[in-house]
């Protein structure tokens, strides 16, 4: 199932394999016109739940290249760095916790590796035209929310709590892209931080959980719960929770729920012994301000929810691909649909018929419904059979009846249900 | 102006220098939460007016990091360059056009000069655990586009003429980084390519130097042509007009339209030799497949539109930001306003009247209207006068009456008019 869906995601413009025309570039994908589509109601549906309809959430948009020092600061300088060792015989890398004595190449097999070597995922570049000036793309979004927190506060002057929220793209060197786009090289993050003052962290922690989940089964995605044991914590966490989703009999993580008490802001305030920060951070003497809250003057907390828009992508198509019967049809939800409607002439040579639609079209456009898709094949099975496996919520017949009284077809896509709709019926309906 | 405009941003949470609190990377801005919502709000109006509106026109969104094969063969990798020399008294760097003899430092003015030298604009990046494995930044978004023209035409069979859009982040290592957020490092570009059939080049550049300009227009811009003369043209283009917008009696671009011929698609397309091909390409060696188009048999060519949304925002802000009376007033349109609405309760300490308003700003949430903030500053005059600084359409004042009958007070931003209002006919105005 998972191949075939990778070979209908190319062949239905929704991923391509990038520089595919120079033959691929490793864990690198672009996103075709129906993938783009796709993206971006997914991060618009993310950004309406967490931050617009949210009255103490603050959304942001900072910079991907990121100075060193705030890079040292948050502890990625030193210790973001991944493990991996080479087969001497097949030039296979691995990193080292995927394995362990023998090769995994099945045609290698062998046991004699490379010694093993550290590496940090960020990807360095020059600054400016003199050499020796570097600063990092950065491996997550939340390092430019909390460097931001001041600047947040000193415009919007928000009571505790409150969040940042911030969707873009972030880049980690993997060892070894994997699973298609669940594991990329580029990637997009989809990121709130919840700012709380301490001793609050189980109750929003739970909170953020239960609505986290709720989003998913509201994108089609059935979720489950893992909870980090105290061994697989990360050592800004005291408590992590994996949303994961079941893709071919392996669950696989979705998003991150952690409760970072104050080690970011702890990490990046100036003062740091003014405070009494209960994270074990590096002294920082390079930050110039302090990241207390104004009234409460205490160094805040932060809950983390941190989803990946890939996996999201991935999770969702995964969820929504069906077959039924002898169609395919892609069950996504309402909101996410590239296209609502696909306006279907019967015939493409009855000018009467195609001028008739392409009003139908230019009416739904005037409406603001720009989500449709004038689909000219003049072969109506077809024309369904191809929106189905999009995902197209309504295709739309237009024929000699329409042209006499504007009465036109509506189809469903998921009960292949037929009946009669007028324009302004119709205009109602996809608002 | 321009100064003042630059400490609105920053203290109404438009735009934040980068790494502020590491002090600051030069050349690089974050966006707040007001210049997030109306960045977003630009790329949709492009978006719409440019793929969405458009039957022929196909999204993509390709990665940022780029494989040198592309960079090569789009002549990149050799030719994108920059040339400076520094001051060596005050060490100021400048690019060679901006200085001749003396020093442009009106405290140095100095003739003493390093060598001149030349830099490649691009930003390079390690890809993999392994050393000597580069990649590239990508300097703009179209060459996304165009090895992404192929993936395009077999998902869609596509005829000419079509467009393939793209808006995403572009980095380029300006010697000089000046203007605000003018000329940045990072940046993010909003290009469409329209492939044509060779001949109807004029036509199409034409038409869309005029849809180009309305566009603007509707984003409040006023525009001129610059049409680029024979010694200012790119070695790829037979014509180059562009869009320019007055900045404090200061001609600033905004964005470009290039009639590019065959040199884009010519340059990334395998056997060249088999095309009539009239741009001056380098021989391609490693591209894997033909770029012509299936029907037509030949290289089509291509008219580019490219604009900045940085400059975009900037051109936006300053023809939007003005001075009436004693007030100061953002007149954005209103698809661009970051708020719709702020809802304002007269009062912050009386609980039916702050409740009424609470429920007023639910039902707009239901109703799927999101751009509303909910105002509690308990001083409607100062609610106001800080939704006209931020260009909120609409303050919807809730008091005694409200609580009683349900009657709104609507205040209109731009003349100030105050009139009563139900909360459907609210409803109705907001969408």
């Amino acid at each position: 199932m998972f191949e075939e869906l990778i070979s209908f995601c190319k062949n239905r413009g929704f991923v391509y394999q990038s520089c595919s025309l120079y033959g691929g570039l490793q864990g690198f994908y672009d996103y075709g016109p129906l993938g783009v589509e796709l993206k971006n109601k997914i991060k618009q549906s993310w950004w309406n739940e967490m931050v617009k309809r949210r009255s103490n959430v603050f959304g942001i948009d900072s910079n991907i290249i990121l100075s060193d020092k705030v890079l040292s600061s948050s502890g990625h300088l030193d210790g973001f760095e991944d493990v991996f060792k080479d087969c001497r015989n097949c030039k296979s890398r691995f990193r080292i916790d995927e394995v362990k004595d023998v090769c995994l190449n099945p045609k290698c097999g062998s046991r004699d590796f490379t010694p093993e070597k550290a590496f940090n995922l960020m990807m360095k570049v020059n600054v400016g035209p003199t050499e020796g000036n570097y600063a990092y793309l950065r491996p997550e979004t939340a390092q430019g929310i909390f460097i931001n927190f001041k600047n947040v506060m000193d415009s919007f002057s928000p009571k505790l709590p409150f969040g940042i929220a911030q969707i873009g793209k972030a880049f980690r060197n993997e060892v070894t892209p994997k699973n298609f786009i669940l594991k990329t090289r580029e990637f997009e993050q989809m990121e709130m931080e919840f700012f709380i003052k301490p001793g609050d962290n189980d109750y929003y922690f739970e909170q953020l959980k239960e609505q986290r989940k709720q989003w998913w089964n509201k994108q089609g995605v059935e979720v489950v719960f893992y909870e980090q044991g105290k061994d697989e914590l990360a050592h800004y966490s005291k408590k992590t929770t994996d949303i994961m989703c079941d893709f071919e009999g392996t669950l696989q993580e979705l998003e991150g729920i952690a409760d970072r008490q104050d080690f970011d802001l702890g990490s990046h305030t100036k003062a740091q012994s003014e405070f009494d920060i209960k994270a074990k951070v590096k002294p920082n003497t390079t930050s110039i301000d302090k990241l207390s809250h104004f009234q409460e003057k205490l160094i805040p907390h932060n809950i983390e929810v941190s989803a990946g828009v890939e996996r999201a992508f991935l999770a969702i198509l995964y969820s929504a691909y069906k077959k039924d019967g002898d169609r395919t049809v892609l069950k996504l939800p309402a909101h996410l649909a590239p296209f609502k409607a696909a306006i279907v002439p019967i015939v493409k040579n009855k000018e009467d018929i195609v001028s008739c639609a392409q009003g139908v079209f230019d009416k739904l456009q005037d409406a603001g419904i720009l989500d449709v898709k004038f689909e000219l094949t003049g072969n109506v099975g077809k024309s369904y059979a191809k929106h189905d496996e999009i995902g197209t919520l309504y295709c739309i017949s237009v024929d000699h009846e329409s042209v006499k009284d504007g009465t036109l077809t509506i189809r469903d896509r998921d009960t292949r249900e037929q009946s009669k709709i007028s324009i302004d019926k119709l205009i109602e309906l996809l608002r």
